[in-house]
């Protein structure tokens, strides 16, 4: 039986709805990873992710897995057994990177800072006197929060700093460069616009000099890696390392086309203005917003449930009267706390109005 | 500047022209990964993949990564330091497999294979008195020969069965449960005629209690994964764990429901057809085939370049006259054979036609 085929419109922490010229791209005929015209592609991608990155670092390139995976390659990269890694929690994130670093061997020294506020670069700085690494997340999907990642590389002396830029690549500016980041990971399902399925990434020679010299991960280890695709403005030889999922490399760099046509500024202040108007209708409806005042995400709000609503109950309503996704919270919030992204193409006036007008609904009748 | 957009013949090891289905499936709406409607297509999915690994087990899913990936979830999955792995080298995948089991930790036990020979379970047996893993690769990308899986199961005692399908999937037949396979991973890009991108994946009950408790990647640890996508037969809870690449995964349902309404048996004949009349029409030409006869895969044909041929010259021109790839060899075999794949939508004597044409002319005048 013809399965019917349900629109919706993607307002949760991601995946956004994506552009269309990111869309169109995944139809293009496909090429081989190692087809001259597929390696010139994939030299445009990585030249676009360097702009979006703010960094000249040669080794910037997708890698081949969803974000997450990008948070295990900064890890797995740069932490020997031992290892003191500082990593600033105040998200679901932040956790993650405290994880996936104690798996790879490292000493967490945590830095915990309540949900909803951002990190707190001179309490990062006080935690141990001599890191391997600094770890923090730019934008907390998890709560909606934005973090000074330029503070925290004021304070990293001689530790390498890596960033969590998931929520922010294509949505807000990153200096990677100017900021002192060392290893950036992002994903491509959020204010780039683009389906989920790789990893945005970034490595300073700094770091790659004094990476991991055979990581636990062959696939993630970056030393192999540099030579399938980050070899572009070096003129060097490709060698085959693992096949390239080559559709989604098509329509990254379909996206981040796009976004560097609109421009930066435009598509930044397109966010904020989105978010912005979503943030103060929110609280003309009478909601409270969860991230603290001065530190919020305009492409993740956070909002607090009001009392006596059920939280699921809206988000089924949304979704069957609607076809609007919403996201619940995380953790111990994850029954008191809406997250709504206005990412990528959503970034807009036309989906504010809709989110407003049907979570009102959705609380009165839900 | 508007790029031209190369039409590609993909006739190298892969990834080959997908089906249309699956590049259909590329441009629908975009679903959330937690959306009801996105858990349902991964049920189908998982589903599909059941009936293509001809297994039953529960945990049988697409890991979000390629087949490299793939390879790394199942070592790092199943060995702790120390533990025994016998893998039988008769290409690259088997030489690739003994790094990444290595990298985390494995006592590696070789069984060196001529290249473009089988794997000969006697010799396997003979390695080890006790393994913890025996690993082999089913289809050899490198080498094109196809090598008796269930040989090995019977011979496999209490070890776990690991093996390579990348090349087999979606091609020939399976029977991961009556082969006794363990641990199986595949590709998306070679017969199931679908983008890479992905690692369909199959892990029996017993491997999964033998698991390691703690694995090194958080982000191919399957007993996290397990209530991602695998929990669909047993009707229990979704957790999330990352964000699925959703567009890839609605590709891939359609490319398997696409194989399976073809009927595994037809497809498994169409691919073999095409192969024999290839490799037919290659020796009729005077060329000498790589593979050992009799263990011949017919969806990849290695093929000794002639003397006094060069190598890249021959798949240049064919690039540049005819849009046709096919692909070198690989270490000391890569200027020496080549390698033409004849896969998904390609396995079809027009393919078959168009090469053995192309091939004459390129010879004859690069």
């Amino acid at each position: 039986m013809q399965q019917i085929i349900p629109t919706r419109h993607l307002f949760g922490p991601g995946p956004c709805n994506p552009y269309a010229e990111a869309t169109a791209a995944l139809g293009l005929p496909l090429l081989g990873h190692l087809d001259p015209d597929f390696i010139a592609r994939m030299d445009r991608t990585c030249e676009g992710l360097r702009t979006l990155w703010g960094t000249k670092n040669t080794r910037t390139l997708p890698l081949s897995a969803t974000g997450s995976a990008g948070m295990e390659a900064a890890f797995v990269n740069t932490i020997n057994p031992g290892d003191v890694a500082v990593i600033a929690v105040n998200g679901l994130f932040g956790e993650r990177m405290c994880e996936v670093a104690s798996r790879v061997g490292a000493e967490v020294v945590r830095v915990d800072h309540e949900y909803g506020t951002p990190v707190d670069a001179e309490r990062v700085a006080a935690a141990h006197p001599n890191p391997k690494v600094i770890a923090a997340v730019h934008a907390e999907t998890s709560t909606g929060v934005v973090s000074d990642i330029a503070a925290l590389g004021a304070i990293k002396g001689d530790a390498l700093l890596i960033v969590d830029a998931v929520t922010s690549i294509g949505g807000m500016p990153i200096e990677a460069d100017a900021w002192g980041i060392d290893v950036g990971y992002a994903g491509t399902q959020k204010c780039l616009g683009v389906a989920p399925g790789m990893a945005p990434f970034t490595i300073s020679d700094r770091a790659f000099e004094r990476r991991v010299q055979k990581p636990q991960s062959w696939y993630l280890d970056l030393g192999l890696l540099g030579g399938y695709a980050t070899t572009g403005s070096s003129g060097g030889q490709r060698t085959y390392h693992h096949t390239a999922p080559v559709a989604m490399v098509a329509s990254l760099e379909a996206g981040i086309e796009r976004v560097l046509a609109e421009g930066i500024e435009a598509v930044t202040a397109r966010h904020q203005n989105a978010g912005a108007a979503l943030q103060k209708g929110l609280q003309e409806m009478g909601l409270e917003l969860f991230a603290a005042e001065g530190h919020r995400l305009p492409q993740l709000t956070t909002v607090k449930v009001p009392e006596g609503v059920d939280s699921a109950a809206v988000r089924s309503y949304l979704l069957k009267n609607y076809g609007v996704e919403i996201g619940g919270g995380v953790g111990q919030y994850a029954a008191t706390v809406w997250r709504i992204g206005l990412m990528g193409p959503n970034a807009n006036m036309d989906s504010v109005a809709l989110i407003l007008a049907s979570l009102k609904d959705a609380i009165a009748n839900s």
